[in-house]
């Protein structure tokens, strides 16, 4: 009995790590706060559950900074530190570059083939991002082509899910038409990725708006409490209550968006309670999430003082290698599927 | 001085055979007498003077032949065959299969970043191939980007001349560009590719229209002297001289354009005396031409007599090997210089 036991528990895990992920994110400066509870987080939780491919993104970095690439090679190691730092381990997860996997170019340029133009010009971010990207030409091909590129990332290791959030829906019903084209002409061999349907914690920035480093309100996950320090401590909180002995509102204030990610349930009733009847006070309260911004940027920090550029590098050469070996096993099949073997 | 007239001559055939130009042809059927007077011809004419680079765009066929690519293999070694028949020789040429330089889809997909799609969409053969191909839909990405791939192909092997006929220099224009603002971004490292106008000598089919497969009015490469035979008596003439005392006009005549591709000029001129005289008879004129077409077919024969697929395969690999190395070398500069390294 208990043998079988055993042994149903390991088929349940092993089912689990057959399901597939696949998630990417652009090389295109350091990440914050916003970044890690927006998606890192989620990717942490993920490598626990599913297989997990998590790559950088370069090439689709090359879309918007294709006038001047040079930044996107220097932010490869940083964003794959970033990662390593948040938790994702490169045991548990293949992670690798993009650009270094040229299968996928390959399987782009086949998915083009039967890829109506319509289908990518309709594509939301197409137009969107052209309006909000000012100072840069975006209407390039490659950038038309974007759902094309993203469709291979995806289908390439034959993941299952795709994490994506709410807004982010449109664009993989695209990639799940595009796959299905292709299926459609050469056999079914791709599996039409589904979405995984991810929450983003809400992480405003320091003043309130979306954080965002051009913003300036930004934490960046590699500071020091001792850099973060002076930041909070300088924050504006609720701005009606001026003396200390006035009630605050922590749904007004720009602080307690951080409580309900660092901070304890139990910490973030009385906290709620105190500044509601002013025995609280906001200067306490910041003592309260600096302790817990400690607590959470510490492991940051010890993990990711033992990366540097060389070990960055052997990181990524690994899960190269392993990504490259499931790309070629299935460009083999498609190159059969197409006839171009 | 002889010995430095001899390096000076070897010099210069280094020079020569150090200009590249690169060529290439979709593997969508068997080719015939227009298909070697319009490029064939011109092609092994070239690699006695350049190094030159010829490729079966078994990619750019996929742009029509999405639905049904599975044809497009079989012709890969039928394609090779009429080359070598024809005189390619793979001792001088690389002969390549495009698909097997994965190499190509990376730039490929590098260049599609810095090019307006307002580039390709003007692109002449874009909206005419589509209203000229019925049945088939064409309104692909991938077609779209056909100027970017053929781009890519031309490049890679840093070709400085292109083959091309008056009616593809828009196409060339727009390759140049292409490439132009990939130096202008990351560096003068390309060839702008020059145009090599090519003269395509005048081949009608039998009937006098265009010739083409569909019509039924063509002469195949791979045909012997017995099966063009009764193609050549069968033909009509100058449909005008209906008794064989009538005079002639050979420029009315659908048999006169063979004897200018295939007859000498001695022969041409007494054909025209005596057809316009009414000596020869339009019977004795055909004796004539297929005397001139066995000696033209004999030597295709003898060379395709000894290819086989296994032959055929060894020489597209071996030629793949070459190209491969060249476009690794291109592609590790061009990474370098994009940053992607
Ligand atoms: S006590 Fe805390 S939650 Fe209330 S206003 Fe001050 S900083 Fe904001
Ligand atoms: S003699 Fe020759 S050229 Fe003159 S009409 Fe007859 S076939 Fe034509």
């Amino acid at each position: 009995m208990n043998k079988d036991n055993n042994t149903n528990n390991e088929l349940t895990s092993l089912k689990k790590l057959e399901t597939k992920i696949v998630s990417g994110m652009r090389p295109t400066g350091a990440l914050h706060l916003g970044h890690y509870f927006g998606v890192l987080k989620n990717w942490v939780e993920m490598q626990e559950k599913y297989k997990c491919y998590f790559f950088v993104a370069d090439w689709h970095a090359l879309t918007s900074e294709y006038e001047n690439p040079k930044r996107i090679k220097t932010f490869v190691p940083e964003l794959v530190k970033d990662w390593i730092a948040s938790g994702l381990d490169p045991e548990k997860s293949v992670i690798y570059r993009q650009s270094d996997i040229k299968e996928i170019a390959e399987l782009h340029l086949l998915l083009s083939m039967s890829t109506p133009v319509s289908w990518v010009e309709r594509c939301p971010t197409y137009k969107e991002q052209q309006q909000q990207i000012t100072g840069k030409d975006l209407a390039t091909y490659g950038f038309l082509g974007y759902p094309v590129l993203m469709t291979a990332d995806i289908i390439m290791f034959r993941s299952k899910l795709v994490p994506v959030g709410q807004d982010q829906l449109p664009h993989l019903e695209l990639s799940r038409e595009i796959c299905r084209r292709f299926n459609n002409f050469y056999g079914e061999f791709f599996l039409e990725p589904e979405a995984l349907l991810t929450k983003a914690a809400k992480c405003p920035g320091l003043d309130g708006r979306k954080m965002s480093k051009s913003y300036g309100n930004s934490i960046m996950l590699s500071e020091s409490l001792s850099d973060v320090e002076p930041k909070i401590k300088g924050m504006l909180t609720d701005s009606k209550r001026i003396r200390r002995t006035d009630v605050g509102d922590p749904d007004t204030c720009n602080l307690f968006p951080y409580h309900e990610l660092l901070s304890s349930q139990q910490e973030q009733t009385e906290i709620r309670q105190g500044c509601t009847s002013a025995a609280l006070g906001c200067v306490d309260c910041k003592k309260i999430l600096l302790k817990n911004l400690g607590a959470f940027l510490e492991p940051m920090q010890e993990r990711r003082a033992k990366l540097n550029d060389k070990v960055l590098y052997e990181i990524i050469e690994a899960g190269n290698q392993k990504a490259r070996i499931e790309a070629q096993k299935t460009m083999e099949q498609v190159r059969k599927l197409v006839g171009m073997n």
